[in-house]
């Protein structure tokens, strides 16, 4: 494949050496394809096949996939092919189809129309395997991601350890409010060493909780563009969509990835979502690699066609396929939403009134040494610390009180706190945490 | 982590670059670890949990995680916990538990102590992830790793194109019988541009469905240790024993694993199973990596700790984590072997027959210009194919005969052949499949 349509639409060089290089080439997939298509015998696939009949408890003459009563036992509401058969190395067309859906549903009030420039989306065995395969594809070793100093802690292992490429941070807030000017010479500033920007942005955020409400989010879209403007070098912006869904405020309950699909074409927009905690299955491991690709990229087909084989070629060498039930089930339950919406939106309630005890406790016990950060969306709340040390206070927290909680301390970043989880807490628990914290700050200064 | 156990151990020198920098640092991890053990009110956690009563058709006051009972629904012997709840990096402790133990069971004819030398195995989300992240730490993009020519093309994805290392390729038979030769001067060739070697071993082979007897397993043992000798530098072989049990005569029905386990301190073996298709479970998604580390490494139980948080670097820093409801369910099954051994039995019998039919057709119908490798095991037979392009013979066999096979030609290696799924066909279809091939060579003849 010589990658025309995206050479020509300009994502070819937001690509990294490994990106340029990898590909899909053609084999046994191809002729297995051809062979479902053209074969009365077919012996090309690498499964096997019999009658239950003649190897467990059943009559059924009916050829079907080898698989073992025991086990189909375990998962009783499925038909053995969903449970048992080999998943495409993007996923099961059912659940690429519905998750597109999903994806149509969550952002039309902001834009109607957004199914039409996005691409269908690959299925991979949960969230950090798309960040890892967007970072693989994306950033070379002698490149840096740009992402806000407070982050979740596995995107450094990613990029710094696994990918070998550099973190360039910005601070996340400037005057309680989100720090454009920081992200704008962030960008300006690596685009003077490489050829492309590359944007990671979290929202909800880990670990502090934070949303942006429309207005931010659009001053976020203008940042961009100034700065792509001024770097004069093409930007990929990647959004961590994680917790989306989860705001308990009038802030942006859709993805930002909507109002950034359509920025112009310099500035490529990949939306990163899955089922841990919009679906509320943390051990199922689903998640969803979507692009934006609007008509000024070229022919979205063609470019759909190169960006898969790109992805097919790296996944298959990686991880292979994802967990079939997994994605029935997934398939199943987000084609009727109906099904579970009403459910979802109890329990986001419930996380939400934990998220504002914790807001009211904390503005009714305020400390000049505690400076939570603005938090209205996701599981969790941070707690800036000033003059103690925030492992000594988790430390002191755990013997002392037997709470804990996470510490964050990056001092090169500026970085010194705790990071609380609302979302597992009882609204009751919520008194004691705030006391445990005020004293335990007490007894250390 | 400095890592003392392993560089004393010897096999600090086997890992890649990458290997040697990687590590799981200390952090969330841990201080939730501590919070479960120390604390009285927990906020470390990334999930959500509440009342069952409070969100769904539930009397249950009972806290447990969040979940969406349609999604329940559809796994419904299982509790919440096992299906919703993120499992740890490497597995949950009883998969891997139980694991360790059929490992056991698997070898214990040949070395009934086994279990006393080998790791605590990692689970990850299929075989490919296995091979995928041995050959990240094991293997530098300067290296090579020493495979048969006849060979899963999945190998030279993962090695080639994805971590950007070589393979130095062997012929696999000479002379009817296994290469020892072709394997030692690899060895022996390779280690003359690195400091080890690294070997990746196949039985059941794919694609010729070739599995050693006993005799011939002792001497590719014997074949290491002599190369090793030679070149003065240590090796690591890996066994990828995918199809692990799928044999129809008297070769070794267990892993050359076992044989491997105890060369010597030059040699470390490490094993690669999952459940694939020794639990016939294609879609599921688990495989499991396990070491053999005999005393002369020096104290296991520090090793296989240096080990795991390699691993662990590595692993979360990839797939984060592998699907409960699938570990869940094989190490429910995996700990009751007597509940789906005499299943399993009955499907390998019936493989064996359609490949000991496959056999007898292609001896009854031998034709000059066809040869098979010999084939005793596995899903697959192979043909070489004198003087007709293989890919040309294999699409005129579908075009004329709708025959769908896999053409394997590398001209570089000398293979020109097809590969033939016999697991997956009727007996019926065996003579068919045979004349179809015969007469399509001579058609192109």
């Amino acid at each position: 494949m010589e990658f025309k349509a995206l050479k020509k639409s300009g994502i070819f060089n937001l690509l990294s050496t490994f990106g340029k290089e990898i590909f899909q080439p053609p084999g046994i997939v191809e002729w297995s394809e051809r062979a479902k298509k053209e074969a009365a015998i077919n012996s090309t696939v690498g499964v096997a096949t019999g009658k239950p009949s003649e190897y467990m408890d059943s009559s059924s003459d009916k050829v079907g996939i080898f698989h073992l009563s025991a086990i189909k036992e375990l998962y009783n509401n499925f038909k053995p092919e969903q449970i048992f058969a080999y998943a495409p190395v993007l996923g099961i067309p059912s659940v690429r189809n519905s998750w597109k859906k999903w994806i149509g549903f969550k952002l039309k009030d902001h834009n109607p129309a957004i199914e039409s420039i996005i691409t269908q989306p690959y299925a991979i065995p949960g969230i950090t395997v798309g960040i890892y395969v967007l970072c693989r594809m994306f950033l070379s070793p002698t490149e840096k991601a740009i992402l806000p100093e407070k982050r979740w802690g596995n995107y450094d292992a990613i990029i710094k350890r696994n990918i070998g490429a550099g973190i360039q941070s910005f601070t996340l807030f400037r005057e309680n409010r989100f720090n454009y000017e920081g992200l704008k010479s962030a960008i300006v500033e690596t685009a003077k060493n490489q050829d492309k920007a590359f944007v990671l942005l979290n929202f909800p955020n880990n670990p502090t909780g934070y949303s942006p409400d429309r207005e931010t989010a659009e001053k976020i879209c203008s940042t961009l563009k100034e700065s792509v403007k001024e770097s004069g070098k093409p930007l990929i912006v990647v959004t961590d969509d994680a917790y989306e869904g989860f705001v308990y405020d009038d802030s942006l309950k859709h993805s930002i990835f909507s109002h950034l699909a359509e920025l112009g074409k310099d500035i490529l927009a990949v939306k990163v979502d899955g089922i841990t905690k919009e679906l509320l299955f943390w051990g199922g491991r689903l998640g969803m690699i979507t692009f934006a690709i609007p008509p000024y990229f070229g022919d979205k087909g063609e470019i759909e066609l190169e960006l898969e084989n790109k992805f097919v070629g790296l996944v298959r060498a990686t991880i292979s396929n994802s967990t079939k039930i997994i994605q029935e089930g997934v398939a199943s339950i987000v084609s009727e939403p109906d099904k579970f919406l009403q459910e979802r939106e109890r329990i986001i309630s419930i996380i939400g009134k934990k998220a504002n005890a914790l807001k009211e406790e904390l503005e009714k016990n305020s400390n000049p040494e505690i400076l939570p950060d603005h938090f209205n969306s996701g599981f969790f709340a941070f707690l800036n610390i000033k003059d103690v040390s925030a492992e000594k206070l988790a430390d002191h927290l755990l013997k002392k009180y037997k709470i804990g909680v996470i510490p964050f301390e990056k001092k090169k970043e500026n970085i010194n706190g705790l990071r609380l989880t609302f979302s597992s807490l009882s609204v009751e628990e919520i008194p004691r945490l705030v006391a445990g914290i005020n004293n335990a700050v007490a007894d250390l200064k």
